[in-house]
């Protein structure tokens, strides 16, 4: 972290930024395998925490861990036709093992239904074993060409969730409560406002029935699809004759969903939030919520304020104001030898939310200085009831991140786009969100793409569409079937 | 579960007896690619609270987590000597990815010294980037022939700690720190007790200066390897010249250590504690610790005991008495058209620990009926205090699963064994720990594994080591180097 040079700018290159930001800030580092990433403590961290959030969730919801292989027979992937179609291409595949050649090469998971549902069709005999609600935590492969750190590498870490229904409408039913819970997550621990709704045909996952998306803006007005939830229908169910004696006696095929996030969404949260000073990390998922830094110009200052920042975080960490098992991450760095300036500089760059400064006037005072990442507000802040002050202001930070996000994507929305001409200019000039009337034809999103670079994100659910509905497709003319938002996607 | 055949018992064949009841128990299953498993809930819940209570212990002695890429460039692997004589026969090879033939093959990580120092290197320039003390959770693949479920298995669930120090002596202590925490959790969780101590040459880790090992007894008096933690020395930081500036301002390469412990640890929890009924799981690491099952005849019973079930599984989860984290994990099984046999039956087989019966006679006496998995002891509880009551009835079982554990090890270890011709006789017959001198010679090693298949286990540490130590080697009855322990292993 020696490094003091200013990163690019935002403005200047937000691709160079946001590459800069990710080594700068310890986030993630290069490997020597080309389009892998490591994943370093401060990024792992940060997933670490996603993780646990999520994997509450989903056991709060009924569901259970468990783990599937990495290796997939290559027979499997061609069993769903589509899926093959979609996945087959980008694949990386063992051929030889223990000095041998196989006989048949294994594909390593790009994503498992074929194994999952092979599975599960050997553990289903009746409608008694079903509803079968399983995720996993696991690392999966896909062969990039162009990667990006933590958006899109070679190499990914996720959760899978894969369920098995009796019904259509139970199958339904979990697609959107998971969507649902993907939002919860994205706006209430990531500060990352997103638009759910679905995909359009030619968007949805290889082998679905109908794809839901979570769609946030970044700071670039680029859209990222943070997490999906698929309805699969039957479609791998009969692929793999995952089969159940029904209630009525009747052989029927089950109905499965899949769903998923993954490291992806630390992209995210940078993009979402960040500034040219480096990281800029919400609360809940900041593995050191507080810096403390201890200001001192003598040894004899360094022993009193280094004791008083030490019982500040003792204070701070021992207060179980938040529940007992959520606890203040804070940290003291009472190191030598380096300048305040300095230790500030490298806590920005790393994301810390808050920093308290403790110096021999504000013990004199009774009370700490602040200094808010976000805004880079400053305060003086009383010693008494520290641990509720920082607390509120911590949750105080969280919310405003979210606002100002929420505040950006509405700025860089666009509602009222009558041609397409004006349509064009806006995907050249600034970018943003676009909500259009379309007739539905998958030709018109094809040309729209190959024309603009910009594609259909979503049919936004209702709470997201227009107040009122264009009655018109922006570039036929002719009556819309659907609303729907256009914007250039990471 | 609907199948109520017997198992095959442990003296019949211990390993048909092992195989049944992991796959009955619904721990795993097999999966279509030979040698890979499938880690269903009940043995994933279980591999869950181990990975929770070791990420706990890691972080409280100050390692961060961290994750490294799973494809490692195949000449990585040859940068140490030692370490590609032993891994590379058994690595898995990618060859192809999207769709091409890479220039270079990848190998599928088998352990990740090789990526992780090359990454160590690149973060270290002075001593002052020391030590670096990191952990990643993650799957590995070795082309194992002879593969077992949990026990050997072409891809496996693991930690792996690498650390980076200034000194031997740091790298020393990381390396026995380690190896305490390894035994601190085999024995007061799994309650599976072990022997630490030292590899022979023979048998440590292929690039280690010394690898440290946790030497597990099973039932069938064979040893298991149950975790290892290696002082690498400077071999691996000279290969990927991972050096440092050392506070005198010379050049120096750093020392290593690696360890881990992997998914194998549950086949050492079931082959520890079950019986012929199934799995017998330690209260600590059991997904559900208690399940209730309500009895009755008549519907109307049925509505009184169902409710009083629940009254009780809700006083049971809401008991704070172990800390508010650490809440009692029960179930309440109140199944309709499944005999209360049945459900016995059903519940032993996957483990729980406790089970409490309550019918309309014992709300009746304002008691339950308890009944321990361990040694199936049975008895009246008072329904009074019962929380408290059950929280310290699994700590019985918890200090009594390792205490029998403890007992069957001794009185399968033999240490007064006076001649080669009577060792030989043990390991043909009941097999076990031998304690014998040894003259330090590999040669001896390797004559007595080719004719008695058994091994050194370890070099035990002082505490475990004979009253007396044998002065002879018992084989050549030339002047003993060390106490040894000789056993046939997993």
């Amino acid at each position: 972290m020696a490094d003091d040079k200013k990163l690019t700018t935002r403005t200047e290159d937000f691709s160079a930024w946001y590459n800069e930001l990710v080594l700068r800030s310890e986030l993630a580092d290069y490997s020597p395998v080309k389009g892998s990433m490591v994943i370093r403590p401060n990024g792992y961290g940060i997933w670490e925490r996603m993780q646990r959030t999520l994997d509450d969730m989903f056991k709060a919801t009924g569901h259970q861990n468990a783990y599937f292989p990495l290796f997939i027979p290559q027979s499997f992937l061609s069993k769903e036709a589509q899926h093959v179609e979609g996945f087959a291409p980008e694949t990386a595949v063992v051929t030889h093992g223990g000095g041998k050649v196989l006989e048949e090469p294994l594909v390593v998971r790009p994503t498992s239904e074929t194994i999952i549902y092979h599975m599960f069709a050997k553990w289903t005999q009746s409608y008694r074993d079903l509803p079968i609600k399983i995720n996993q935590w696991a690392n999966v492969v896909r062969w990039e060409m162009r990667t990006r750190l933590f958006l899109r590498t070679l190499e990914f870490l996720w959760q899978e969730g894969h369920t098995a229904h009796a019904t259509e409408a139970e199958a339904e039913t979990e697609a959107r409560l998971i969507l649902g819970l993907y939002r919860e997550f994205m706006e209430g621990w990531i500060a990352m406002p997103v638009i759910t709704g679905q995909k359009t045909e030619s968007e949805k996952f290889a082998g679905a029935l109908r794809t839901y998306s979570c769609e946030a803006m970044m700071q670039d007005n680029k859209a990222l699809q943070a997490g999906t939830s698929h309805n699969l229908g039957q479609n791998f169910a009969k692929a793999f004759e995952l089969q159940f004696q029904a209630e009525n006696g009747e052989q029927a095929f089950a109905w499965n969903t899949s769903w998923g996030v993954s490291t992806r969404m630390v992209g995210g949260l940078v993009m979402t939030h960040s500034d040219d000073n480096g990281l800029v990390c919400p609360p809940r998922l900041a593995p050191i919520e507080v810096v403390i830094v201890p200001i001192w110009k003598s040894d004899e200052e360094r022993a009193r304020v280094v004791e008083a920042a030490q019982k500040v975080r003792i204070e701070l960490t021992e207060w179980t104001g938040r529940g007992a098992t959520d606890r203040l991450r804070v940290t003291v760095d009472d190191r030598e030898g380096v300048k305040p300036g300095a230790k500030y500089y490298e806590w920005e760059m790393r994301g810390v939310p808050l920093r308290l400064e403790i110096g021999p006037k504000d013990l004199e005072k009774g009370s700490v200085f602040s200094a808010r990442r976000d805004m880079r507000a400053k305060a003086a802040l009383p010693m008494a009831g520290l641990p509720a002050t920082v607390a509120t202001l911590l949750e105080t930070i969280q919310g405003d991140l979210l606002a100002a996000a929420k505040a950006r994507r509405e700025a860089n929305s666009h509602r009222n786009v009558t041609s397409y001409a004006q349509f064009k200019e806006i995907m050249e000039g600034p970018g943003g969100f676009v909500y259009t009337g379309w007739n539905g034809d998958p030709a018109i999103e094809a040309k729209v793409k190959e024309e603009t670079k910009a594609t259909i994100r979503v049919i936004p659910d209702p709470e997201f569409r227009s107040a009122e509905a264009p009655r018109t497709c922006l570039v036929t003319g002719e009556p819309a079937k659907h609303e729907v938002i256009w914007a250039k996607a990471y």
